[in-house]
C-alpha cells in the first residue's frame, strides 16, 4: 500500500515497540495477566494516572469502550455521547449489544459536546419509562481532531459530577491530547474527576492493544469478569503489556505523539493557503480536516490514501502518525498545488 | 517464570512467527482486513480447509467460540457441548452473554460426547417452552487431551446432520488433532460436514490470534458485522494475518504440532511407570493427564509449574508446547522418581 | 381518581370486553394459545388484515414492539424511528436490551418521519463498522396525535421497500388511525407493504393485551420462541384472545375508536377559541395537543388530570378514550374559560 | 375442552377474582402502578411476607423468574438450579437471554436440590474464567410436586447464606407449599432468609398476574427500571392488583390452595391401589406423579386431559386446581380401574 494519511492505524509498529516484543519473548510466562510485564506496565500506568489507577488490557478500541461502559452503566441506564462519537457511529451497535444500555447521541460542535445540549437532554429522572442517564462519554481528542480545553473539560465534568454521572473518556489518541494541552495524563483526567479511560495504544505505534484505566477504583471490582465474559482477556498478556511498558518508558509515548502532532501542523501549514483547500481548524491533535473540490479527490488518493469523512460535503480527514515523514507531506502538498492551478 | 507444563500459552512466540511479524512491519497497510497479508493468510487457510472456507481473524479463543456460536445459533436455540468443554466452564458465561443462546452441557467420557447422551438430550422439538438445540459443539482435541477418532467424528456429525444441526469444532489445538489422526484439516472437518471451526493460533506458537473458519459459507454472510459488534475486528489486521501466513507456510504448523505431540509422548513414557503416577490415557494430543499423590504437588510445582485439573481427585494436567525440551521432561521425571521413592 | 384526559389507559375495561372475559371463564382450556378463543380471535384478525396475517398475543405495548423488532432486525442491524417515538423515549431502553439492535432516532415533524431525514441517515451500507439499518418503524397515529396520510405512508413505505428495509408499525392506537383515514386496517398496512404491526388493545378498551401481527408471514417463523424467550407467552391465553374476539365482533373496535376520535374533536372545538389556548393541529386521532399558560396547569389538573408533554414549552396532551363523556369536556372547557378571563 | 388434570392453568378464573376485576372497573385510575388497588394489594403482600416486602407485579411466571434473577445476579454470575427446574427446561432460554447470566443445573432428587450437589458445584471462586455463582434458586413446591420441608429449607438456605449467595424461590404454586408445610408465607421465606420470591397467581385462580416479592429490600432499588426494560410493566396495573387483593382478602388464597391440595390427596387415594399405577410420592402439593402402562395413556386422555411428564418412563403428571371436582376424580379412577382389569 502506498503511504498516505488514511489513518494512524495504517502505520505499522514502532521499532521500539517491536523490540520490546522481541525482548519479552523469553521462556515461559503465566497467562491471563499474572506475568511480570503486566505488573511493570501497570506501574507505568500508575505513574501516569495516579497510584489508584486500575489497569486492564484489552485487544482493541471498541472493546475498551464497551467493556468500560458495561462497568459504568447498568442496562437500564444510558450514556450521553456526541453524535459523531466512535461509540455511536463506528462500533456497529457494540455498546448497545455488549453493555445493554442505551446511547443518547447529542448534537456536537466540532466534535465536542456542550453543556447546553447535555442540559436539554438530562430529563425525566426517576421516570421508569425512560432510560436513566448514568454516564457522560467524552472523546479526547474528538473524532474531528479537536481537543477539549482544560476549561471545557472542567465545565463538562463538573456538570456531570453535580448530577452524579460517571465520566468516561474515549482516549484512542489520548497522548495527542496531552501534547496539545501540555498537561500530564493525570492532570486532565484523574484530577478532573474522570472515572474511566479507554486508553489507546494501536493508533499510537503499538502493534495492538488498548487499556481500560479505572481512575475510580470502586468501579473496577468486577471488571476482570466483565473483560473475560466480553472475550477480551488476552491469553499471552505479556505481549500487550510489554508494548505498553515500552510505550511509557523513556517517554516514547511523548515522542510519538509529539511527532504526529507536529506533522499535522506541518501539513496544515503546507496546505492551508492553497486555493480550494478549506480547513476546519488549526490542528489540535494529529489530524487535519479539510474540504477540497470533489474533483480532486481521485487524483489525490491515487498518490496518498485518505478518507473522505463526509460523503455530502467532501470534507476529508488527513491523519498523521508516528511514521509520517515531511517528504510525504511535501509530496501531498505538491499535488494539491498542481490541482489548484 | 520457571519453565514447566502449565499451558501451551505459557510459552512465548515461535521465532519464525516473530520473524514474520517483523517482516510485516513495513510501510502502511489498510486496516480491518483489506491488507495483502490477510489475503495471503486466507489463501493458506483455503489450502488447508478447502476453497470455500471463509476466514475471519479474531483475538482469542473465547472470541472465536462465541462469535462462531452467535453465527450458528439464534438466541432461542441451544448448543450441545460436553460438561468439561471450554465454552461451558472456562469462558465466564461468555457464550450465553454474547450469543444469547443456552448451552446444554452433557456428560462426557474422557472429554468426549457420546451419541447416547446426545440422543437422550435431543427432546421437545418444536416445543416453544424449550430452547431448540441447533448446534453440536465438539472440542478437538478435547479438554482432557483426547482426540475424537475419524469414526467417532463421523458418527457424531452424521447424528447431528440427520437432525439438521450445525456442527462447530472448538479447535484451539486443532493442529495436534491433525497430527494424531494423521489427516489433513480438510479431511476431518470440511469433508465430514463440519460447519465452522474455531481455529487456534495462540496455543500453537502464535503471539496472539485465532480464526473463525466457516466451511459452510452461507453461515458467514453476516459475520463481518457480528465480529465487529462483538469487538473482535482487529485494527492492524496484518499483524494477525502475517502470523497465520507464516504458521502455514513451509508446514510450520506441522513442525510445531508434531514437536509438542512427541514431547507429550516422551513425557508419558518418562513417567508412566513411576509408582504413584496414574495416567488417564496414552496421549492423543500435547497433554498428559495424570493423578499423583496430593503430597507431591507442592514440590513438583516448585520446579515445574502445572495445573491441578481436578481439585477433588488431584488429577493434574501436564501440557507440552512448541518450546518444550527433553531436558524439561527429564528434570521433571527425575523429581517424580525421587518423590516416588 | 378523578376522571380526566391523562391517557386512554387510565380508562377501565369496556363493558363488552369485560362481558367477553366472563363468557370465556368456563371449564378448562388448554394454555399457551391452543384454545378455541385464540383460534377465533386469529380469524378476526385475518378478516381485518388479510388471510396471511400471523397473530401472536403479548401482554403490553412495549412487549409488542420489542418482540416485533427482534423478529425483524438482527442485533447488528438498526431501526429508524422518530425522535419522539415510544420505542425511543418511553421504553427504558427495552428495544436495545431485548432486541439487541440499535435505534437511530431521526428528527420528526409533528411526530412524523420524513423521507428527507431518512435519506440523510441511510448511509454506509455494507460498512462493517456501522450498524446496518434494516427496519423503518412508524408510529400510527404518532405520539403527537397526528396520523400519516395514505400518501405519506405510500411514500415512506416505498422508500423503505426500495432499500429492502422491513416496515414496522407501532399501532398502539391503530384503530384511531383507521377512523381518521376512513380505511380498513388492511388498506393502510398489508396492502401498502407493512411487514409487522404492534396492534394495541389496552388503550382501546381492553383490560390488557396487545398483538404482534405479521403481514409478512416469513418473518413469523421463529416468533413463538422469541415470544416465549422474551417472557411474553400468556399462560391462560384465552383471556387475552377473548378480549380481542369481542373487540372485533360487531365492529366494537370501530365504535370505540370512533367515540374517542369524536370526543377529541368535541374537545378541540370546545377549547380552540379560548384565548391563551394554542392548539398544535386539528385532531387526527384521540388526542389534542395544546399549549396553555403555565400558571393554568395546576388549577386545571386539580379538576381533570392530564400530562404536560413538554416540560419546556408547557405543551399539554389531552387524551380522550372510550369512556370520555361530553360532560367531562364541557367541565374542562368551562374551567379553561374561567382561567382565560 | 374436556375437564382434566392437564395443568392448574387450564382452569379458568376463580369467581371471586373475576368479581374483583368487575369491581375494579370503575372510573379512571392512574396507570403503571400508582393506583389505589396496587397500594392495597401491596399491603396484603406485606401482611403475608413482612413489612419490608417490596412487591412488583408482572405478567407471567417466566417474567417473574427472569426479572428477579436479573435483579439478583450480574451477567458474569451464575445461578444454581435443579435440572428439572422451570427456569432450566421450560423458559426457552429466557433467563440466559434476559438476565444474561449462566444457569448451572444440578442433579436433583424428586425435584429437590441437595447440599451434596451444591457443595460439589461451588468451585473456582474468584477465578475470572468461571462464571461466579451468586444465586441459589429453589422451586417451592418443586416441578415434581414435592415440597421442601422446613428442615430442608433451613439447611439449603444456611448453606447459601454462609457463602454469601442470594436465595430466590420460584413460587408459581407457593400457596400449596404453605398448605403442606402448615406455615405462613413469612415463616418459610422471609424468616429463613429468602431474598426474592416469584409469587404465582395464574396457577392459583387468577386470570393472569404474578408478583416479584423482594424480601431483601436493597435488591429492589433498580427493579422498577428492570421491570420496564423487560417489558413487564403492566399498563392498567389495577387489573392485576385487584386480583391479588381479592386473592389474599378473607384468605381466599388458603381456600383455593387447600382445595387443590385436598383434591390431589383424594386423587392419590382413589388411584394408589389400582394395579399398574405406580405413584412417585404421597402428594406434597396439588400434583400426583404416577407411572401407568403406556397403552393406557391414549384412552385415559380421551376422557381427561393430562401430560406425560417423561416421554421415556411414561410418568404422568395429574394436576388438580381450584375447580377440580370429586366427580372428575371419580370418573378418572373409574377408567383407570377398567383399564387395570
Amino acid at each position: 500500500m502506498k503511504r498516505g494519511f488514511g489513518s494512524d492505524n495504517h502505520a505499522g509498529t514502532h521499532p521500539q515497540i517491536l523490540a520490546a516484543l522481541q525482548a519479552a519473548n523469553v521462556e515461559h510466562a503465566p497467562a491471563y495477566g499474572t506475568d511480570e510485564w503486566t505488573e511493570k506496565a501497570n506501574q507505568e500506568f500508575r505513574a501516569q494516572f495516579g497510584s489508584e489507577a486500575q489497569v486492564f488490557f484489552v485487544f482493541n478500541g471498541t472493546a475498551a469502550n464497551v467493556t468500560a461502559l458495561r462497568a459504568l452503566a447498568k442496562p437500564h441506564q444510558s450514556v450521553f455521547c456526541s453524535d459523531v462519537s466512535h461509540i455511536n457511529v463506528d462500533e456497529c451497535g457494540a455498546p448497545e449489544y455488549m453493555a445493554g444500555c442505551k446511547l443518547i447521541a447529542l448534537p456536537s460542535v466540532n466534535g465536542k459536546l456542550t453543556v447546553e445540549e447535555l442540559e436539554k437532554a438530562f430529563i425525566r429522572r426517576g421516570d421508569q419509562h425512560y432510560s436513566q442517564t448514568q454516564v457522560l462519554s467524552l472523546t479526547q481528542p474528538t473524532e474531528l481532531g479537536t481537543t477539549y480545553s482544560m476549561e471545557e473539560l472542567k465545565t463538562l465534568i463538573t456538570w456531570a459530577k453535580d448530577r452524579k454521572l460517571y465520566v468516561h473518556v474515549d482516549g484512542a489518541r489520548l497522548a495527542n491530547a496531552a501534547i496539545h494541552l501540555k498537561k500530564s495524563f493525570k492532570e486532565f483526567t484523574t484530577e478532573l474527576g474522570v472515572d474511566a479511560v479507554s486508553f489507546g495504544g494501536t493508533k499510537n505505534g503499538l502493534m495492538m492493544g488498548e487499556a481500560v484505566v479505572f481512575l475510580n477504583k470502586s468501579l473496577s471490582l468486577d471488571f476482570k469478569y466483565i473483560r473475560k465474559q466480553c472475550a477480551q482477556l488476552p491469553s499471552k498478556t505479556r505481549f500487550i503489556a510489554a508494548q505498553f511498558e515500552a510505550y511509557f518508558k523513556q517517554d516514547l509515548w511523548q515522542k510519538i505523539a509529539n511527532h504526529s502532532y507536529e506533522m499535522a501542523h506541518y501539513l496544515y501549514n503546507a496546505v492551508k493557503d492553497i486555493p480550494g483547500v478549506e480547513i476546519r481548524e488549526v490542528p489540535q491533535s494529529n489530524a487535519v480536516f479539510a474540504k477540497v473540490p470533489s474533483a480532486w479527490v481521485k487524483t489525490l488518493r491515487e498518490h496518498y490514501f485518505f478518507y473522505v469523512w463526509d460523503e455530502n460535503t467532501f470534507e476529508c480527514r488527513w491523519m498523521t502518525s508516528w511514521d509520517t515523514q515531511k517528504e510525504d507531506i511535501d509530496g501531498f502538498a505538491k499535488i494539491l498545488k498542481e490541482l489548484a492551478r
